[in-house]
């Protein structure tokens, strides 16, 4: 028997993606405060729960994340504890968020939804757009009132799973370029540029996509001067970890109007009531709400039922965390 | 030479894509108040500047429209006038929109944007989505903070060259089922239903996507009796023309909290500030913008400067409206 460590109050219905025989189910309680032993772990998916429980869950040998990013459980792995994350099951859900956030953005959603809360109609363009340049705004008296995806150059900076997922989107939408960086190159089966070509490559997108690892050396990448190598109007797409973005120069460089951003994670987050981020001009931000789908948690737990189904059998473990932290 | 009218001020860039020899330009000035004539008319995009011109354009032979639905330059069109409307330019910029619009509607962006206005990260979920049962809303304790289209079924009715765009892009998220209505069935290349199906086909959908022409026929097709026949939670784009849709009725419905709908267009339009449907809940309101990007002009005129071609050589032009009105 495999004692596998779970929510005290996971629902039944995915309960049943776990092995029917060879495991024994122990409930952890939110408020955990003594010992337990376990050996197969399924963290919470809130982190400040799973910190808590940290202590008191002894004799773990594999700590199985659905997170696709695991930065903050590396402090608490110890030598011969297995981390496995969520890599794969995050594909839809966060493609799904990048493309929305990509299109509301080319569409100027965020200035629609203003103008439908103040119950105007902007066909005569009161609320304007601070991209669109005398030029693109109108062609001789024909006003311009959105921008396509069509024809545009993006650049995938942590270009894994998710990356690929997004690019198959991307691509119907008949996007120009696909620009892919990850940490070391590669030419197979698509040319995934170093992340030492990043400043390179950085003046020649559109769209920016940031789906990286938080990790030491990822931290602080998106500081000003890299923010200043955009082009004029980019668009920063961040759909990784807050932190990896200097929260307080890309607030500066938005209110420059040089570029416009799209958020699912900040630095700090919760974002607190007063942030100057929240008002920052041409800046989408939404709640870390990519991952939290129904469906999400029904991939989530399919896999995790396949990981605990391998351990039982003493198959191989996919998606095991290596030093890197990812 | 070919006497071919355009607005007075048509710029440069677009006037590239004509013809260089065997026409004439006649420029039209918006406030035209005497004869002239022009064989081949190229309909400013403004209908009621076109409708003003209409009286003073004399020995017209061919009216040339870029919009999809030339349903108000029908009443216009005399015996031996051919009228060509603007079929297949339109199909990136509002398959496109359509995407947007659904998509935003799924990761429930118009919350999202209110409670940045609010300047709340909503993890507690203060902003509640009617449409999340509570089954949907949590599974046990974790929170669903979006929904994907991943899965979803999506009836588009109107399935033309615009709604085999959308379809393509609907394919590569993974939706389980596109469902198709036109005038008359067919079964090539794809099946398409013939309207007297839209009934049966109407509860089977997730998402519900208006490309319709406006005819008679099309004219208040969705009242309240269809409007009730949508799932609960359906999502209804309207990005065809708002009178195909019984705007009391759509906003009755709405306040009900039975769907929600996505609106590129409206009835009437502009939509006025005091209108009810503004403040209708979940309803994303954008002011008729799906077609008016910089791309889709070069599109336009690219497609305007062929036929003039057609034209010159006397060969067949495209895109001509039948009795039908499309």
């Amino acid at each position: 028997m495999v004692r596998v460590g779970v929510q005290a109050d996971l629902p039944e219905e995915l309960l049943e993606f776990f092995p029917r025989n060879g495991i024994e189910l122990v409930r952890l309680p939110k408020d955990l405060r003594e010992a337990v032993e376990v050996e197969f772990w399924v963290l919470p998916f809130n982190r400040v729960e799973a910190e808590g429980q940290m202590p008191f869950v002894q004799g773990v040998k594999v700590m199985q994340s659905a997170m696709a990013g695991v930065d903050w459980v590396l402090p608490w792995r110890r030598d011969g504890i297995i981390l496995c994350d969520g890599r794969g099951i995050h594909d839809v859900s966060t493609s799904e968020w990048v493309m929305t956030a990509i299109l509301a953005s080319m569409k100027w959603l965020p200035v629609y939804a203003k103008a439908q809360e103040e119950r105007k109609w902007v066909g005569d363009w009161k609320l304007r757009n601070p991209f669109v340049t005398e030029q693109t705004h109108t062609r001789g008296r024909y006003r311009v009132l959105s921008e396509e995806l069509w024809g545009r150059t993006v650049l995938i900076v942590g270009y894994g799973s998710i990356g690929a997922a997004t690019e198959e989107k991307l691509k119907v939408f008949g996007v120009k370029n696909v620009l892919r960086v990850a940490r070391s190159a590669r030419k197979e089966p698509v040319e995934v540029h170093a992340i030492g070509d990043l400043d390179a490559l950085l003046p020649q997108a559109d769209v920016v996509v940031l789906l990286l690892p938080l990790t030491a050396e990822t931290q602080g990448m998106f500081g000003r001067e890299r923010l200043e190598r955009l082009r004029e109007g980019a668009l920063l797409v961040n759909a990784a970890r807050g932190p990896i973005v200097v929260t307080e120069d890309l607030t500066a460089v938005l209110a420059e109007g040089k570029i416009r951003a799209a958020l699912d994670v900040t630095d700090p987050e919760p974002l607190p009531e007063g942030h100057p981020l929240w008002s920052a001009p041409n800046c989408l931000i939404t709640p870390h709400i990519a991952g939290l789908t129904p469906n999400f948690m029904e991939r989530a737990f399919g896999f995790i039922g396949k990981q605990m189904e391998r351990y039982l059998n003493r198959e191989p473990l996919e998606n095991i965390v290596g030093d890197a932290g990812y």
